[in-house]
């Protein structure tokens, strides 16, 4: 049988055309309903997606993200109906890891004021010892994965070795250490800057609540890079009120995009930006070579080999 | 005789059992009228050096400065009489290293328009093509002394290897390539961005000017962490009108504090930082340490070691 791929991703001729030479059927977003039934899905879309993926004659087993994050998938059903999943993890690390360095330069520099008092054409300088450089800042990241290597990688060349969080405390290689998600403590209290680049799981989702935020005393800068849903906003409001925490930068939100009238808009030492930390010019080639690299795996013989996902881990 | 220390340059208790235990003299900047003659000046007031420095019965014979730059110091009264200056060189490369590349990260991953879109409470995610890497950009180095070394060191861990713009085009680590001052538009009609690092020179002053920025179509990035008066600033706002430069960050001005009147304030694409890239906690402790080991020099046998500056050159 011909695999039917739906492509809920845009695809370029030259893409269309490395498809066509698998022998596959592209299946437009448009068409899906013309088309069925569908085989494979490639990207996403919240309408779409789970329309096809539920239809009555469908015959999807295996769905292609081109997200590092698979928690937005019905995740129920993928597991009941036995659907591989395979994501783009790693196609956006050096990207994200990139925003993550220019966040923390963002506040460790100044430009937070800066910024404010060019707006008021108003010359002042800061003191010396309130900026800071890298290299001087004990830095914990939370999720020692792709995204967290690659942020460790870069943190490497400002002469910075920061430590891990993640499940086990297992060493990895461009951190100092690492610890247990259980045993964060031990670490937090003395960090100067602390990054999320966990995945959306069960023990991940409001994990940086209230509780863990009154740890802290003067955090200098707090960044969301992993999941909006492992931050309870509010907690890490009051963390600003009451200066648990001084800066902060969110690339990700409990609610996607940020509610006009949510709050943390206008809070003076936080950073938005709408989930964009990924993004690069050409950054589709290498998740379309992740595809293609599993799409020959799977039509020589079921197998796929990149990024295959635990919908039950959920990453 | 006993060296007397000018001290315009704040010292700690520390520093000053130092310099006692080197037997010399310190005068405070309010005493020095009653403590003449002065030998050394350690930093810089631009109402007390010079009138120490010029006194009738002055002995100033060494100026060590807590900058790198030393164009603002008298220099035609320093060459007539000979004195000997030394700078800061060096101290503050890593900090404004660090500067720049925050500045190209908030351009090159759009927290330029987050920023203000974020003012506005409003969730506008760029397209992907909008954002890039620094990875891929071709970056030009104005100045590959300290401070540009210090930069393409930090680029280097984003895997971009820079090319130099020197007096000689001689080689320099950290760079793939470099050309003389007098061959540069060879490689700036295919940068994305370019950084000056120069020091202010006969030969650096009005530089970039409109001659200059007339070679460029839609440069990405224009950095100035050189110095203000390299930089035709006339010139530059011609330049973002008519998009031969799309985005500038500047740290030194012609005039500085920059005049509340100046229209650079309201560029919607220009960052404005005060002076401040090569601020850093405790980036005093490098600068006196200089000091410390040019004075023994200086006691033992009248040499001085470290960043010996070239009046004539002014650098």
């Amino acid at each position: 049988m011909t695999e039917r791929i739906l492509a809920l991703q845009p695809l370029t001729t030259e893409q269309r055309e490395r498809l066509a030479k698998a022998n596959v059927e592209i299946v437009d977003a448009a068409d899906w309903k013309s088309a069925e039934p569908i085989t494979v899905i490639f990207g996403w879309d919240p309408e779409v997606g789970p329309a096809a993926l539920m239809a009555p004659n469908n015959q999807v087993r295996w769905i292609q993200t081109t997200s590092a994050g698979i928690d937005y998938l019905p995740l129920d059903w993928i597991r009941a109906h036995d659907i591989a999943v395979t994501n783009a993890s790693g196609a956006f690390s050096p990207a994200i890891a990139e925003s993550t360095i220019g966040y923390l330069l963002y506040f460790l520099r100044g430009f937070n004021e800066a910024v404010k008092n060019q707006a008021g054409h108003f010359w002042q300088r800061p003191l010396r010892s309130d900026l800071a450089m890298i290299g001087s800042q004990t830095i914990v990241i939370y999720g020692t994965g792709s995204i967290g290597q690659a942020i460790a990688k870069l943190l490497n060349g400002f002469g910075n070795q920061p430590i891990g969080v993640n499940r086990t405390g297992h060493d990895v290689p461009g951190f100092q250490s690492a610890v247990s998600l259980d045993d964060d403590s031990s670490v937090i209290k003395d960090a100067d800057i602390i990054i999320n680049a966990m995945p959306a799981t069960t023990k991940t989702v409001g994990y940086f609540n209230e509780r863990f935020f009154k740890q802290l005393d003067g955090l200098r800068i707090f960044v969301n890079v992993g999941r909006g849903k492992s931050v309870d906003e509010k907690a890490l409001m009051n963390a600003l009120l009451y200066q648990n925490v001084l800066h902060v930068a969110l690339d990700v939100f409990e609610t996607e995009p940020l509610p006009k009238t949510s709050r943390l808009w206008d809070y003076p030492n936080v950073l938005i930006t709408p989930h964009q930390t990924g993004f690069a010019k050409d950054d589709e080639k290498p998740i379309f070579d992740m595809f293609m690299k599993n799409l020959q795996g799977w039509l020589a013989d079921g197998k796929l080999t990149v990024n295959v996902t635990n919908p039950t881990q959920g990453y």
